[in-house]
């Protein structure tokens, strides 16, 4: 069976979300929130879990997270972890996690990007070990580029051979980029990959890979080839405008103009060279159609200026 | 001598800006831009090189233009010029130029993305013969993913041997990892890099390379060796932020929240985890310091969420 990616959002758990969260469980039992899968997010320690079952029992898949790197683990836990103590926990917190009756596990190495090779499969083989269901890999940072995206992402995805799920942060303007790099990576190490998204690009600091960005990237960048495309699994880009649009209005933030697909000049023209190509022939200036993306009707933006015409 | 990258600004001169044109070369001329070189663009047709020279008589440093893929050739030009007829239009304005007193002229092969490395390599072989400085492969819409980018590059700059121009869009939200990537394969082959970049990523569509983004791409990311920062040539961050507002103030274009750097989420940490770290080691959770881009201090976003504090 051929390797598949799935987008995937991301979302956070915490202890003042429980009616929130319980609620939606109870939603997602009533069959409302198909074909949505309600993920919790919580710290790969034991505590994190009996908390959980404790206020949010019904819980079924969960992401365990716990720091990796030299640098959280001087930085952050300053003395109070060892590295073996990070292993040590996680894998108690997900044979808890299993007993409490989570039916998924995702063990995720937060910092991974500033995470040796070696430590990073030790830990991901653990959590395998301890019946973790994927790894997820977290640029915390938004350090990582492609090419190293794609050289550890495969080194992983062949060392510890189950799904990868992948964080990147845009902290460098790589988030999509590095997205699509590391999905790639696992297509063709074997394994399906989990790519973690948010609607406009909206998250920490300078926000987490764009929805759109990443699927329109696999899809229709020249060097993806058709089985990584293929390999998308649950995209409908149809409800991409509505989707950014109801977004920016509960998030209170404003799609940017130059948003990729869905902000209001993504298929605007200015340059008179662009618009009278783009008036003969729409794929002269225009990868995808905004019909594709589910955007009723093209712009038109007045702008004043002299328009010097392409031949 | 070791090679260089240079992050340029991309302009248009059309013949309704004669007259701002002319006032901007006489600033230079008397010192007042340093360290900015002025460029102009036009198509690389004689007939564009004749106008330029009458309306802008000063002028010495011009980037010519001209499609060289099928789609356009077909698409665009719709049977009025063949690929030789490319070929010996640019080849006849590039000496024009020059007969006229351009003093460097970059050849920019407009949608080099979808053109075969074939017909690149011999446009861009025949324009150094007819004396070009650079050769500017645009990613006219934002189609090249980096490993494409890279590869085509490094072929390009290893056959032409001389500097390349890094034209890229962000239709698909790739634009600042393909400059990099480009620039990187530049250094590689032999021959210094010119990164077209805007200020705050606008630009047609959905805009071009972000300049903040691309420098610190450049500077921080973890696959980039010193020798690809050390190439980076007149970088001064502390302008960044100054830069960034001025210019949304001055094209009445907000700076997303989220923006590379200068957003105002940009080093604002909302998650209880990333906060309480943030706290411990600012190198946790920021890959760069505020203070580095001009920023003056940093904000507190106040969210009246409740903390879950890591350990």
């Amino acid at each position: 069976m051929p390797n598949k990616i799935y987008i995937i959002d991301v979302t956070n758990s915490t202890k003042h979300e429980t009616n929130y969260l319980n609620a939606n469980l109870e939603l997602a039992e009533k069959g409302f929130l198909k074909p949505i899968r309600l993920a919790g997010w919580i710290r790969a320690i034991k505590e994190d879990v009996e908390t959980t079952f404790d206020l949010v029992p019904k819980i079924k898949h969960l992401n365990l997270s716990i720091s990796t790197s030299d640098q959280m683990i001087h930085g952050k836990f300053q003395g109070k972890k060892t590295k073996d103590d990070v292993i040590k926990g996680m894998v108690d917190a997900v044979k808890l996690a299993k007993e409490k009756g989570a039916e998924t596990i995702g063990v995720n190495a937060e910092d991974a990007s500033r995470t040796a090779d070696e430590f990073l499969h030790k830990f991901s083989l653990a959590a395998k070990e301890a019946g973790a269901d994927r790894i997820r890999y977290c640029d915390t940072l938004g350090y990582d580029d492609p090419f190293v995206t794609y050289k550890r992402i495969k080194l992983l995805a062949e060392a510890v051979k189950i799904p990868i799920e992948l964080h990147y942060h845009n902290d460098l303007g790589l988030a999509a980029a590095n997205s699509i790099a590391g999905a790639k990576a696992c297509i063709d190490a074997g394994q399906d990959a989990y790519i973690n998204t948010t609607i406009n690009g909206v998250g920490e600091r300078a926000g987490n890979a764009d929805m759109l960005s990443v699927i329109l990237a696999l899809k229709k960048s020249s060097g993806m080839e058709k089985k990584y495309a293929d390999a998308l699994q649950g995209i409908d880009l149809k409800k991409s405008y509505n989707i950014a649009k109801y977004a920016s209005y509960a998030f209170k933030i404003p799609i940017p103009v130059n948003q990729v697909g869905v902000g209001a000049n993504a298929f605007a023209h200015e340059s008179g060279i662009h618009a009278d190509g783009a008036l003969k022939d729409r794929r002269n200036y225009e990868l995808y159609d905004f019909e594709e993306l589910g955007r009723g009707e093209v712009e038109l933006v007045e702008t004043g200026r002299t328009i010097t015409t392409g031949e």
